[in-house]
């Protein structure tokens, strides 16, 4: 076999609608609109949090956004209710194949993570890592864990890949719903 | 007495907070602060959705909005987690002394509450009578029987204030916190 000298080698074989140039945010939306036209959730993005700073009105009634800055986000992206409990998430991608960074998660995350869990609600991370095209369910319990070791007992900044693999859970890529995360939640989070 | 011929004659005699310019959102948005300190529940409100059609970077990394343009949202302004329970709901300002008209609620507002209390969630909207300075929470289900009158019984197209009275649970309006919405959801929604 003749080994080119390109990066497309080393893409994996496993293809999947992945590839098709979907975000990991925008697949996991198309799910969430199955689950609620199944009557199975309701979980909703949160709208992209923007400071505006100046507002136009070239015509009556018809306001014009001219000046406005993206803020970060204090809580996390998604939530919403789905057998009865409360559903809190983000999402994060990462390129690399040996890790997840933990600076891709900001402290007031993993606060607003930490409340959730304290008032009876479910709290994870969806994580892509695109080199695998591999998606795993991260409960909130075994991101705190790396959190605390990194920030308390100078840990490592990432959690290993061989930890997803152990300590996490894979969510099945498919045709509908697209990223079959709840019936991780169903199986092993809910009674 | 001496019968001035202006506006303020008609003003409530009960003066509170709420004459202090405050809005509705924003003393929503004090109280869940104040949820949330006291370790009480998790509540937030949704940012505003906004459409962004164009972005400059006048620097690296700073991108700033040119022009972008309010969206309808598509679902209610706050939801989050009290008890294990999830709470969804919508705030509400009527400046009438007779009823909250029903075409300050969307149809896909009306839809997702429903969804929300289907999936085992609370949903209510807290509505201000802005001339008597009184909060109502009102629950979906009383919203829902006077939507439904309205669209399949040709039945009025507003709720009476009287209604209110009678049908909702009043919100005091305190110091802290200042809406205390969740002590009615704890007495009247939550075993």
């Amino acid at each position: 076999m003749i080994k080119y000298p390109n990066k497309k080698q080393v893409e994996p074989k496993t293809k999947n609608y992945a590839n098709l140039g979907m975000t990991l945010e925008a697949d996991i939306d198309v799910t969430n609109t199955f689950y609620l036209n199944q009557g199975i959730a309701v979980i909703h993005k949160k709208p992209t949090p923007i400071q505006v700073v100046n507002v136009s009105y070239p015509a009556r009634n018809k306001a014009k956004i001219v000046e406005a800055y993206y803020k970060t986000p204090s809580t996390t992206d998604f939530n919403g209710v789905f057998k009865g409990r409360y559903i809190d998430f983000d999402a994060k991608e990462t390129n690399s194949k040996t890790s997840m960074p933990l600076k891709n998660v900001h402290q007031h995350q993993i606060e607003h993570l930490q409340s959730v869990v304290k008032h009876g609600g479910i709290a994870f991370l969806i994580v892509h890592f695109k080199y695998y095209n591999e998606y795993f369910l991260l409960p909130s319990s075994v991101l705190l864990k790396y959190w605390d070791d990194h920030l308390h007992n100078n840990g490592r900044k990432s959690i290993p890949y061989s930890a997803f693999k152990k300590e996490t859970y894979t969510i099945n890529f498919g045709y509908m719903p697209r990223l079959d995360y709840l019936s991780v939640v169903d199986k092993y989070f809910i009674d």
